[in-house]
């Protein structure tokens, strides 16, 4: 189950010139389900990537870093389901390496312009064997119309695939963008989201990919949270073709910088909210808004206080208007010098708590209303200065707990 | 469901000379239910507290503090369930007040020499007229073997009641001690837990007494939790009424000090545990441990990442050795400069990860057989330093899931 969330549209899967994608299935955990992607990018694409800041970082976390400062050039990305290859020691990433290097060998290219990206159980060996059996058929595969097929082949426990595109005009030049990215579960990304790629025939100077990256990443992926529990693998990866006929663009405050950035989060910000809204077990799509803050990083941290609260997420999967469980949660969110009596909270349009205590007009029966639609806004106002910041979550239900005792058998 | 937790030992719960407690059914929240507690203290006692960090913490935690810091000397505490008296702004602490004047009529004692406490739903207006209305039977109940039954009376979504007693020889001369708790979920505790009063007859000047109850509050409460959530009401109170024939003791390092602290520590961490033991939908009790850090605070960080994690709580539900969700919450605990090939991890006696990998000599049916069981201790060596800490927290069940969605109905 999801949260208002249809399968991809293919009208809006924009075929990218310069990315070619291929997809096969490699029996790597389970048979007859697409397993393994390779992407394909021609020389003139540049490439950027943030990835998880768990300690723990999987194998190919480890490996991307390594390529990618290597400066050679990303030509090719293999994405396998199944097996994070996190967890695995040393023995982890002589096998990461192993499938970069098989890659890389079929197409000549160097093994550092290979990135390998895994998902799926920890502290399982990776049968890199499978994945390099597989490389053949999945390079057959390759043609530029093949995104919907690889959020398919990338999902794990999400439901429904996570694919989606824009187009803008930059300097009167139509310009692509296609997206995929997947869930579901250990969803609190730190720099990025479990995996999301993103692509466009765009011309972006190479030293603004990062910077891009960074940005996106921020106002997107870096504002969700499932179950808080940060992946071992979480990568976000954008690729930039340089193939449309505009200038390049070498600056985010141009106009044609701030028309592609607008355009490029529109799609990340869809991205990040589907992997909430097929979140395991969620039921429900909450925004958490903090205003009247002193800083955005104190409004942040408020609100992923209430999106982490299991008694929080419980009252919404209740629908159940148990409001005062979200003032605790501001109350111990950590900031020390925090003045309830300053404190404002609304669900929607209903103003539920004044000046630190229940207002006079609440009426239990309009937080019902809210608490009962499968779309819920949040907003707290905490009185003290004019920052902002807004966080996506889900509840927390019994399928949470059935998906997560289950999920390896 | 409690986890190995029996109804309290009669034997064991000594009534302590000095201390008087009543018992009576209010009709706070619900009938037929005991639900309002005093406790009297003669002129001799000494009183300390050490309350929630929670910036919206009740209105009773207001008040207790502003009483404490009165310095009038403690005399009566008033302990009402069913209502936390939390977010309910400057009205909740006019009936928190209220309370405390209606007792200290009946004693004829100032008002700040009465400290409130209050558990259960937040944000509801606190029904002071019936707390009010129940003090006569309580004052009429009041005797010193009543300890079992205000154990009963503060429990809200507690299972099994919470009590615990000891006793020992100062300077030879024998000191009893007995403390009563309650959870079960809105646990953990930033210096106290939801509710916890221990008393004892030993003589403790009145200057350590604030010293004793935040080093007991260290040892044992501090060191649980159940959801991550810091409560709004936390408190834990500790009375000394000098009573026992001994010399007063004025500092914890003397041997009598010593002696008195280690078994207050000892009933303090029983009644902590058994906070967790009867944690919400609690299935498995789970000691973490966590060895080799440089300091006690970066190994308690760790040790709380994976007691608040929901993938690692169920997994523990499930019995399921997919241990490397451990590995990646020790990742993301916020360690920065955290090496993962410096760490072992051990369930039990097993050693599941070796230098940040999977052990080769780990069998999966070996990490089965403690998953198991109903008590299990989780290792975590991090190869840094010589500083240790140790949290003891439950799984996350459906049980939970159900007990939060359904606890206001």
């Amino acid at each position: 189950m999801s949260v208002n969330l249809t399968a991809p549209n293919p009208a809006e899967l924009f075929p990218i010139a310069g990315v070619r994608i291929g997809v096969t299935e490699a029996g790597i955990r389970k048979a007859n389900r697409k397993d393994l992607t390779v992407v394909l990018m021609d020389e003139a694409a540049s490439v950027a990537g943030v990835f998880t800041q768990n300690r723990f970082c999987a194998a190919p976390v480890q490996v991307c870093r390594e390529h990618l400062a290597a400066g050679q050039g990303i030509r090719a990305m293999l994405v396998n389901t199944g097996n994070a290859n996190a967890g695995t020691g040393a023995d982890g990433l002589a096998r990461a390496k192993s499938t970069c290097q098989a890659l890389a060998s079929r197409l000549g290219l160097l093994p550092e312009q290979v990135l390998p990206f895994s998902t799926g159980v920890i502290m399982e060996p990776l049968p890199h064997d499978r994945i390099e059996a597989g490389l053949e058929a999945a390079l057959a595969d390759a043609r530029a119309d093949n995104w919907a097929r690889a959020a398919e082949a990338i999902m794990t426990t999400d439901t429904v695939a996570k694919a989606f595109g824009a187009q803008v005009l930059i300097d009167g030049v139509q310009v692509s963008i296609t997206g995929i990215s997947k869930g579901a579960g250990m969803i609190r990304p730190n720099m990025a989201t479990m995996l999301g790629f993103m692509a466009t025939d765009a011309c972006v100077s190479p030293d603004l990919m990062k910077q891009l990256a960074i940005d996106l990443a921020e106002g997107s992926f870096n504002r969700v949270t499932v179950d808080g529990d940060t992946s071992t693998n979480d990568s976000f990866v954008l690729i930039a073709t340089n193939r449309a006929a505009h200038a390049l663009i070498t600056s985010l405050d141009s106009a044609a910088g701030q028309a592609l950035r607008a355009a490029m989060l529109d799609v990340a910000k869809k991205l990040a909210q589907a992997i909430v809204r097929d979140g395991e077990g969620a039921t429900k799509f909450i925004t958490i808004q903090v205003d009247g803050g002193r800083t955005q990083a104190e409004c942040r941290q408020v609100a992923y206080a209430i999106a982490h609260s299991p008694l929080v997420k419980t009252a919404f999967f209740a629908s159940d208007p148990n409001l005062g469980r979200i003032l605790a949660a501001v109350g111990y969110a950590g900031i020390t010098d925090l003045d309830q009596a300053g404190i404002d909270l609304y669900l929607d349009d209903v103003l539920v708590a004044h000046q630190g205590g229940r207002h006079p007009a609440y009426r239990e029966e309009d937080g019902q209303r809210v608490m009962k639609q499968s779309e819920i806004t949040v907003r707290v106002l905490l009185g003290r200065g004019s920052a902002s910041d807004t966080v996506w979550t889900c509840d927390l239900s019994h399928d949470y707990v059935s998906i997560n005792a289950d999920y390896r058998s």
